[in-house]
Parts: C-alpha cells; structure tokens; sequence
C-alpha cells in the first residue's frame, strides 16, 4: 500500500464519501479519477478499499470493495502520558509514537513542565498523530487526551493492566525486570526536561506504577519517549 | 552529574588543560572558579574529575583528582549504518542514537537515497554527536565515519559478531528472532526514506548479515533508526 486516506464517514449503502483535505489531495494531488482503487481508513480500526465513483475536489465517493479490522495495529493497547515539552518537541514524539502504534497520548503537566498545553498545540497533536496515522498506514487515530496533572493521571492506572514510569533516579530497575508480558494495556509515563520530581513518582507508585531506569545515560525527553515505545512494544511482540 | 564536558587533551603530570570553547563554556557561562569540580571527557572512554586551578577564557586548567574508564557506557559495541536523510534528519538521528549508546555512525549512500554527503553535513553529523554524548554524559564520542555505500559496507560485515538489517518488506522475521543475546558487537543497518531495494538487502545478506522487519506499520526512517537502536540494546540488556 502506497497511500491511505482517512475518513472518518461511515459507509452508507455501500458507498463511502471523502470530503475537506483528503477529497482535495485525491483528486488534485495525486489525480486520482474513476475506476481508481484507495485505500481509506476511519482511524477507529475500520480501513475500506474503494474503486473511485466519481472525483471531486470537495467530495470524492467510492463503493467499498474490500473491508478489513484493526489492519496493522499492535496487539496491545499502548499509551503514552508525556509530559508537555518545549516547542514543538512534543508534536515530534506524538508523530513517532504514533507510527510505533501508541493508541492514545496524554499530555501531562508535572512539577517541573514549563508551561501548559494551549488549544492551540492541542490542535497541532492532532495534526501530528493523523500524519503520524497516515504515513504508517495505521488505521487507528490516537486519541489526543486532555492535559492531565500527576493525580488525575494516577487515578486512571485502574483502566490498564501496567503502568510504567521512566525514571532517571530509579537505579538497577530495568524495562525487563518490571514488564509483564502477558500485559494487554499498558500505559508508559515520561517526564519533562527536568525529569520526574521524586514525590510524582511515589504518587505514581501509589496507584500500582512501577518504575524503571532506561540505563545510566541521560536521555532527552524526547529520545526517551521514543525509545520507551519502542522498548515496550519490543518486549510485547508488536514490534515486528 | 549535571554537566560534563569535553577536552581531547591527555592529562599531564596530573593536571588537564581545556581549550576552545569549552574553556569559554566553562569560564563565562558556567562561571567556574579556582576549587570548583567539573567533570570532562576524552570521548575515548576516559572521564576526569577536576579540580579547577586556574580559569581563563581561552584555557581552563585543572587537577586531576579522579578518573573513571568507560563509565555509563553500553556493554556492547553498536554501530549504526544510516542511509543519509534529507534535511537534518540525520543529524537528528545521530544526536539521539549517540545518547542511546552507538560507538559509531556509517552515513550509507543506498540507490534510494537522495543527495550524497556534503563536508559541511559531515561536519554538522561530529557536532550532533558531541551534542549527544554531552547532553547524556558519556564517555564516547562515536566516530563519524566517511560515506560508504552498499558494497564497502558489505565488506566490513567480518568486524561485527552480528549484522542486522530493518527491511521493510521483510515478513514474520522480529528482531526477536534474528539477534543474538551473546553478540558483543552489533552492525544495524536502516534505509533511506524509500526503503531498501531487494538488491540490496541481498548484498548484505551474502556478507552474513540477516534482515529483520520492525512490524506492519511504515516507519519513517528516522523512527525507524532511533526505534531499532533503542530495541537492540534493550535486547542486548544495555538500556537500563
């Protein structure tokens, strides 16, 4: 597969219409005409193969020829809670978690978080976990949360079978000495700049969390999310 | 730790001199006196704790009072083969795969690969580096080695107990299946933007390397490298 849209529309007597950006990009970018087959996704696990009916710039319509369920997606739900970072360093972690497969991203405010969320960068994760979807080929759209402080936050370890804490200070606790693998909910939490201040992670711990050190070196948030992912969905079989 | 830095000068009769502008860094941001301790790198592996004698702007001198081989550093040898990226993509997987732990970076010109490695980018790749290895404080600064393209990659595969490929059209075959746990030195090898050509991963395949697919999802090249860097050492037990 080359290229996959997304709609959020639901099939409707077997046909399925694309407006706004996505009917644009069909049919002016990549000049897509009738007869053509797409690949289009709702971003809630549904993805349909079309044969083009007819193409527009505002609205293109195809009659779904093939259906398929939750076509490319990690085995787990995985979701990322990272605390809001500098500029756009948090849009760049919601597009690469979205490629490894997160399900969800929860910006979180923390102690040493400089800075809260504005609608604004709201409106922009967004944008960066649809890129994120689409270049993938996934067919799930993370959901962007609400900004969510440490207590809010711990009050929802009871929706997941393992929480995860990446901590700078935690010594000789390794990701694969606190995983479980029979685990199908896993949610990782990752600090600012500054890291966690030591009371979070108690917090945190409170509510059943376990925390883990990602080694001796000092990792930047943003390295440290990514590679978290990346390490969780390893040792969970949905890395490849 | 909070900072370290870097001076590839050898100590002296017990004393070590810092130049440049580390000596600026350390003088007029930093503003460390007569007594202070810091803490520097060769970037070989070698790390100094100072006492500070005297501190110029152009030249900081100081005792050294303790010194520590290897420290923070992964276990294994990780050289990371990339295909050159546009923009400064690969400056940005160099800096992050340089705080996850790579001994060294091999920029890959592949068939798919856009534009060759300009001296300039070169240069931009060692500061990347050295960026990486302070922000997270280790004692290696991975070399940046010249362009090779497929064929003198290939022939360096004997200088590696294990070659690793992430081939996106490779099927069923994890990393899981593919690494060895008792590897001391690991070559990983990640395409351009397009991906690897068949070919290609045949060439390498012929050198013994063995191709691995980081699952159904399409990774852009730079997730795709910081994701496998982060995956491999925590397979090998170097990421915490």
């Amino acid at each position: 597969m080359t290229e996959l849209y997304f709609s959020p529309a639901r099939p409707d007597k077997g046909r399925l219409a694309i407006d706004g950006t996505e009917a644009r990009h069909i049919c002016r970018v990549m000049r897509h005409r009738r007869g053509d087959r797409i690949a289009v996704t709702d971003g809630a696990g549904c993805e349909y193969g079309l044969e083009l009916e007819s193409v527009g710039v505002d609205r293109v319509i195809g009659r779904v020829v093939e259906t398929g369920v939750m076509q490319r997606e990690p085995g787990h739900r995985l979701v990322l809670a990272q605390a809001v970072l500098k500029g756009d360093k948090l849009e760049q972690v919601c597009e690469q978690a979205t490629e490894l497969g997160i399900r969800a991203l929860i910006p979180l405010r923390t102690e040493r978080t400089i800075g809260r969320l504005a609608e604004r960068k709201h409106e922009r994760l967004h944008s960066a976990a649809l890129a994120g979807m689409k270049s993938s080929t996934r067919t799930v759209l993370p959901e962007i949360e609400a900004e969510h402080d440490l207590a809010a936050l711990a009050r929802r370890a009871g929706e997941f079978d393992q929480v995860l804490v990446a901590y700078e200070d935690e010594r000789g606790v390794g990701l694969a000495d606190v995983i479980h693998r029979d685990a199908r909910s896993v949610l990782v939490v990752v600090g600012p700049e500054g890291g966690f201040a030591a009371e979070e992670v108690e917090t945190l711990k409170r509510s059943g969390a376990m925390s883990f050190s990602l080694g001796p070196r000092r990792l930047r948030a943003e390295t440290a999310a990514v590679a978290t992912v990346a390490a969780v969905l390893q040792m969970l079989g949905d890395l490849g």
